[in-house]
């Protein structure tokens, strides 16, 4: 795959900010690739969350150039016997324990191909059992970015061999009558991500009534500012995907409603084959 | 406005680090701008506090490299009317939505020139109503950054014409006698950073003594080991505002002040005119 | 000392994220030395604790690349009369106050020489007397990055002059019976990091059994999958030291233990010298 010039590496993992582990990644990755511009997506993933890591990474991965290099690392199994993989698709190629952590960016990118990571050579020396984003992870990725190709990382796998989480798939009531989905998580100004997808809905806005804990909303709004401070709203969001929001306020605290919880769309008399509305 | 090389992007937000979203921005910036040198100034902005935002880039702004391109993010009226601009200055260009949060270093560093950001090339397509920061801001700073001149991203408009948040002036008294500000914000130390220029004690710091809830403090001093530990005092702070801070402590919590509360500077008998001290 | 291309600087503080003095920083460093590749190791060290950041920059150093440029700033005493340094040593080139919060590092990689910073030229003018991260330390270590070299920086002093914070050496047992050590720190999982050095037990850790607080360890494992979830093991962990954790959960809170609480290896019978096991 072209990389960009200079490369891009972007990293997502639970590490968090405080201990220095991200710090000593980008120190093994200018090691080995100094060109690189190494770029956060974000290190607060739920500490060994495997889907909400595998959510964020989705929800981020298409605004990055192609050919970016994506390493993600929420891996409760280091050291056990899960395999470190590189993915290579047609957005760019992504490294990681083979946890379910990649499975949402397949369902959205094309895999190209698939490998397992082996080659020593593209690891540190005598890579320990607890710490694989340094010693496996950052290593592969800045080797790829310094010019090595993903076959030498190891021998290519089926990507339909790979671990997978599940993703909610919102349920599609009779003739469209309603929409079924749930909270994926919550952001932190307490906006509601749900698992329904905006494409869904485009085009009929008006026509859905959003059910969402205690709450009925008329109406599907473009913005925060189209209703009133302290009033939510529910919303096409920014990653793709249906938002429930309150103007200046929280919606996971004003609704009590966090990851898991049920959101479901009614469609309104008067619906999608309705002429003239 | 001459660029440094590379291009620095500097960039100011109340996102947290916890969602992808400053991550996406900088995927953005890289997609378009991949030699851009990309600096995170804060993206712990209290959220949607605009004058907290205004306060933390004018406090930065200065130590960063003349031309360097600033997008400051604090945005709760996301997606509505207000305008998304670009300030050039002598220091640098200010990438924002037109709210008051550019207002503080519009007092600070001359204006050159104003544009309202309306050029659909310069941002991404289609921009949704809710991530401007992603759609509008990073894209514009990122094409300046390529070399785009800032009359492309839109017609000029009068800087006169832009939202200013009050900035509190501190009121002084009759003769000199006294000076009154108030607490502008606290840090993370619980230092707390009043609205007094230094320069308004500048070479008589003896002179003054400074009350602030209900603490008096007789000398204003150089330095956090000119007191016991534990022990509070007023110095000139690193930002050139006047601060209260307590030695190996929190001022915030100890002498419980916050945003807004008064600080008064009296002037001893035998001050500013009496020769000989 | 020969630097990587570009040059790496590292920086380390208590500043935290939520103010833009690191932001400062960075913004000063690309004023100075443009093509400097900045990294962060972290900005989490407990405030004002130089033992802490002490040992986060050791666990770190060994990881970037040589020549790199260190920035150590916990800096209680800033404004006294404490140093500003810079050691050299052959891993890279450390850049901090004088307190201590280099005495790990120089155990760790031999010093090459030490100066103290006192040209001006290599400060920002007109130091203040707070924010030597900002005036002193950052510029000179862009100044280095930019090609100066660290004898342009002031004096060249005695390393054996610096100050050393005490770090707590293991105490170990009659022929090798037991090990005494401490907890150094807890990281964010609530992986608790001891004094213990792995390669105290080297080659044998099947004769270890592990006494923290009220629990003891019968073995010491390879990693956390090797012990059922919640189950408390101890381990040689990513730093090179003695680590206790929890599967899946926090040991610091689980065995209710913090810096400084004692940890015992004690040496099972037939130990070191028995020919067999």
């Amino acid at each position: 795959m072209h990389l960009p010039s200079p490369p891009v590496i972007a990293l997502l993992t639970d590490f968090g900010l405080r201990d220095p582990y991200v710090g000593i990644m980008k120190g093994v990755i200018a090691s080995i690739s100094p060109q690189a511009n190494v770029i956060d997506i974000t290190h607060a993933v739920i500490p060994q969350n495997i889907r909400h890591g595998a959510l964020l990474l989705a929800a981020s991965s298409p605004w990055f150039a192609e050919g970016t290099i994506f390493v993600a690392v929420v891996d409760p199994g280091v050291g056990s016997s899960r395999r470190p993989i590189a993915l290579e698709t047609d957005r760019g190629t992504f490294i990681a324990p083979d946890n379910g952590v990649l499975s949402i960016v397949m369902r959205q990118h094309a895999p190209v191909s698939c490998h397992h990571i082996t080659n020593p050579e593209v690891m540190l020396p005598s890579p320990g059992a607890t710490f694989h984003g340094r010693d496996i992870f950052s290593p592969a990725a800045a080797h790829l970015a310094a010019g090595r190709t993903i076959g030498e990382l190891g021998p290519k796998i089926d990507p339909g061999s790979c671990t997978r989480t599940g993703f909610p798939e919102p349920h599609i009531g009779r003739q469209g009558s309603h929409i079924r989905g749930e909270v994926l998580y919550s952001d932190i100004y307490g906006n509601l991500v749900t698992s329904i997808e905006c494409s869904l809905i485009e085009g009929h806005p008006e026509q859905w009534q959003v059910e969402a804990g205690t709450q009925v909303l008329q109406n599907i709004r473009r913005t925060y500012s189209d209703v009133a401070e302290g009033e939510p709203l529910a919303y096409c969001g920014s990653s793709g995907y249906l938002e429930i929001a309150v103007r200046n306020g929280s919606a996971a605290a004003q609704l009590d409603l966090d990851a898991g919880d049920a959101v479901t769309l009614l469609r309104r008399e008067g619906g999608m084959n309705s002429p003239g509305h």
